[in-house]
């Protein structure tokens, strides 16, 4: 295994500028950190480009170390200076991979998939959280837009690997998305924190046989109202407290709950 | 209004030491950081002790800091230096009240009431998080026992000030309460990941007439065994994806739903 030692090295460079969202979405690629997580990426057949272990983590975590180079051609002994370059926690297990980022926009809705769509949801432990929800619940597949950042690494690390596994699909352009999908047969919900919009039960049981999405919105500002307009129905989790609304990982965990029930 | 310039003040010494939990134990107190939040404690009939204002919070947030003022005698215009020592937050508002836990041990649960029960719940977050969804979908109260921490500044801010508006009832003992309740007539169920346990739609159902409590455990560790024990019935929600288990957190928002609906 080729050494790098000196942070200042291109591919350590280059690894590093992929914590900018823009540079993420320009090169197609992203930077995953830690043993189990980029073990996890090998095992569900993410792309990694190239991998990138201190020496310490070669024996530490030889266990997960074997498994990213057994397919990842390109690997990397670095020194812990580069470590802390690339690394974005405060105690780096010194384990990295260059991941291209999956791109599953043609994909076809299954005819009674169960959905979950989210617009702009942009806090990472949200994110993170929806996709381990979905995921352990069975939806099958997570459709995003262009304002989720689900390779931020905070993203990443809370979604304990379940971005990496359960099917994606990239909807840059949400209304259009939901217009085609619509021409398909295909039922989106619009959910919002609304008392005149029909409870989530009712609506999921009168779309049953066919294909169901869940439409989330942002966490300040909810779906917007394009977004809303273009869905088949407005659907919401009825509140009884005082809280002005869910927190939108709480509400996408009963919306993923309702579709798979 | 009575001015504190040092931070080596004595009520403003106190008020920093109750960052630690064991302070907070020992004096009964907890500090309530951000004009809203403290707000929403005088609102909510909470015991305000103290509060500390900067010259700048009183004119920027005067709506919310009037509130306070007609609900706590003790009032004091502070320094930006002592507000530093007492913020938890890189950019604090200057807002800031000494509280009174609430101790409501001795509530007897209501006949047909629905709870959510937490054991040893330690990240701050996910506390947060699962007030804010009980108190919204309208959870009668949340039992806690001694290892849930609510009072630490990270809740109190993920909660949204709703662990100061839903009742609250400590279990310091988690299995004496249980057997207590069970003495009662009242349900509990413990929430488990087993394939094994009753799907908690089915057990709610069949224990629909009485008080139901759901129990849930530590983020790492579950519930333990003797709470397990203690409870009725175990139950679960099946998960279909390769994720280990749910997030508390999601966990908590399903069984409430479940719960109310």
């Amino acid at each position: 295994m080729e050494t790098i030692t000196s942070k200042t090295n291109d591919k350590i460079k280059y690894a590093s500028q992929l914590a900018s969202a823009s540079k993420r979405r320009e090169c197609g690629e992203f930077l995953l950190e830690g043993a189990r997580l980029c073990s996890d990426a090998a095992e569900s057949g993410i792309g990694i480009v190239r991998a990138f272990f201190t020496g310490e983590a070669l024996t530490k975590y030889s266990g997960y170390t074997d498994r990213i180079t057994q397919v990842c051609d390109e690997c990397y002994e670095i020194s812990s200076a580069a470590a802390e370059k690339l690394s974005d926690t405060g105690n780096t297990q010194g384990v990295f991979c260059v991941c291209r980022i999956r791109e599953n926009s043609a994909s076809p809705l299954k005819e009674r998939g169960r959905y979950i769509m989210l617009e702009n949801v942009q806090d990472p432990s949200n994110l993170g959280a929806i996709f381990r929800t979905s995921e352990a619940l069975g939806i099958d597949a997570v459709i995003i837009n262009g304002g989720c950042d689900i390779y931020n690494s905070k993203a990443l690390r809370a979604a304990m690997g379940s971005s990496l596994r359960i099917d994606l699909i990239r909807a840059d352009n949400a209304v259009s998305f939901i217009e085609s999908g619509k021409k398909d047969g295909v039922c989106f919900l619009a959910c919002v924190p609304s008392e005149t919009a029909c409870e989530i039960p009712a609506a999921v049981s009168s779309h049953a046989g066919g294909a169901l999405v869940c439409v989330l919105g942002n966490e300040g500002s909810g779906l917007s109202d394009a977004v809303i307009s273009a869905c088949d129905e407005r659907v919401t989790i009825p509140m009884k407290g005082r809280a002005e609304s869910l927190n939108v990982s709480a509400a996408a965990a009963i919306a993923a709950w309702e579709l798979i029930r």
